[in-house]
């Protein structure tokens, strides 16, 4: 990669200029000449934000919540980036769209920031994008970073698991049953939001999302002897398991569910405070530096395979060589698992000698 | 990796045991020991199958249809595969668990396997795995392999891109509007199918399609001086581009936009004939011999790239140096990208030392 001359973004970045910001953000989306030069100049800056991930099938209204979320904070004083995820969906998009539009109008506020990414190019790629644009934001000096992403597939999951407090957004329509639910998406809420909640089904709802925190509950809890023979099949057995659960472990997070009807703006004090709870459990309990540690682990394993890749990939004659093995693969003469291994034998002295140039001896 | 004798898998396979295949078809899903051989081995038999992608929003009847073609073709005297990839949505699998059952209570004809295979697990991977296991239906001697995915995600999008031929399932209700399909669906699509053809919106959805099928026809053709300054705003306009452009290229593929109400049944003879056509038009012009060149390339760019990630994370060395580095990382004394290229650097000795065993001199 050849070296940017980035000390005029940095200096306009530490002057809090938006523009730069703007830039900034471009460049590490886009993996442009210079992305990894950036994060590296700015990452003893981060680490100061909170990073919230709010997530939830395609019409929750997510992106109204993270609106109103983000006023509420605004009222506080507190600065507020955002990063919007669109959905991967090749079906949905229209709807969004217009979320979206409607959220970008609020960004007259320079204490706001709301970038939407398109999750179109690398797979698996996308939640390794969307922490490294948090950090970005996080080292500008924004208290409050969001990550809105609708929750249709593992990649969404996987940038929920980036935040500090994850937020799954429900509402009465988006499933006939809470059976809906898989387990991923039970892993990773911190914080449960039943948005719509003046419509019929919301309570039904709420209700059916705690049976079957009580459920889990009882299942991490089995061997507790208190929960021996208990029949957790109704809600206030699940009740019970979940008060007992924090009964023998005090130090333990049971994910709330709340009521919101965003588009009022009812819930949303509601919701910030019981982050702020979440916030303190995670600071004191440890888990927020043991979150920290693993992003930053994640980061260099992304970093990693990114370089070997390009190492690998980066080379116009492997492509050509690979172009001349097609025709014994075709007929069948060579397998795929053979050339492969033959293209590593090919790379390797390459990937050595790059690696020992950049540090010699 | 241990060396795995297959011969009692392989031999098995050979005499089309359905157990074997049942067997050969998990190894190579969950990645086991022996899946890499297991493909060596299957290679060669490969390529004779013909392979069906259908991808469409959930609730459009992608299940149905899928089984109803396999009754067809097995009517029709041939045999089945079908790979069916649940969603990757943690909201949405409920819905498609009840058709995946139905689909598998056809399942007792030998002349079909149905295999549904989750989506959990390593991102990226999963277009790569589903293009193995129709590997194995494809040596074992399916005459068509059926690749059914929820169209919710990028991922489905690279599962559809594996087949021969892409169809592409709509409904009335999966959009207020066509202009909610993105760019991504428009480019694999060979052929589309508007289901419940029965309600209403079916013929506007249809006539959408078309005109918007016109329009992408219009832009690639824009260079043509017959589509001079034509207004491409309406279905007779769009029907005008597409003949025109057919006339242009007599080798050009036009996506046919069909019909279907498969609970019924009705249209599924048409969709079959109409892949038969593109079939036809595949072998003519060479693109199947293209598409399926391109599928080999991306086999060994799978294998490369999987290879080198299990050369880097196979040694508990690696991980456990990792772990030292977490305390510089998060002091920001260290950068992510800084402690993975010292990663590449202390690792690539050991990379070039295993390549080299494999091959010595």
């Amino acid at each position: 990669m050849t070296p940017v001359d980035l000390a005029p973004l940095l200096a306009d970045l530490a002057a809090r200029k938006p523009a730069a910001l703007a830039r900034a953000v471009s460049i590490v989306e886009n993996h442009r000449a210079g992305s990894d030069q950036l994060l590296s100049a700015l990452h003893a800056k981060a680490g100061r934000a909170r990073r919230i991930g709010i997530t939830g099938p395609p019409g929750a209204g997510k992106s109204t919540l993270t609106m109103r979320l983000a006023a509420l904070w605004r009222e506080q004083g507190r600065t507020v980036g955002i990063v919007a995820v669109d959905p991967t969906s090749p079906f949905t998009g229209g709807a969004l769209l217009g979320d979206r539009i409607r959220m970008e109008s609020v960004a007259l506020d320079p204490g706001i920031f709301i970038r939407s990414m398109a999750t179109r190019g690398a797979l698996g790629g996308l939640a390794a994008t969307t922490r490294e644009v948090a950090d970005v934001l996080d080292a500008y000096g924004f208290d409050r970073i969001i990550l809105e992403t609708v929750g249709v597939g593992q990649s969404e999951l996987d940038i929920a698991r980036t935040a500090d407090s994850s937020v799954v957004v429900l509402v009465p329509e988006s499933g006939d049953s809470i059976q809906t639910m898989k387990a991923g998406l039970m892993e990773i809420a911190d914080l449960f939001v039943v948005n719509k909640a003046d419509r019929p089904g919301a309570d039904r709802l709420r209700n059916e999302v705690e049976l079957m925190l009580g459920l889990r509950l009882g299942q991490v809890y089995k061997n507790v002897p208190a929960h021996h023979g208990v029949d957790l099949s109704n809600k206030s057995v699940a009740r019970a398991a979940r008060a007992a659960s924090q009964e023998v472990d005090g130090d333990h997070w049971t994910p709330p569910v709340l009521a919101a009807t965003a588009s009022k703006g009812e819930g949303v004090a509601e919701l910030a405070t019981a982050l702020d709870r979440h916030f303190e459990y995670l600071a004191r309990s440890g888990a927020l530096r043991e979150r920290r540690r693993a992003r930053l682990r994640e980061r260099v394993v992304d970093a990693a395979e990114r370089l070997l890749r390009a190492r690998l990939w980066g080379d116009a004659a492997t492509e050509a060589w690979l172009e001349t093995q097609l025709d014994a693969l075709e007929s069948g003469a060579r397998t795929p698992f053979a050339t492969a291994e033959a293209l590593l034998e090919r790379s390797s002295a390459r990937l050595v000698q790059r690696a020992s140039e950049r540090s010699p001896g």
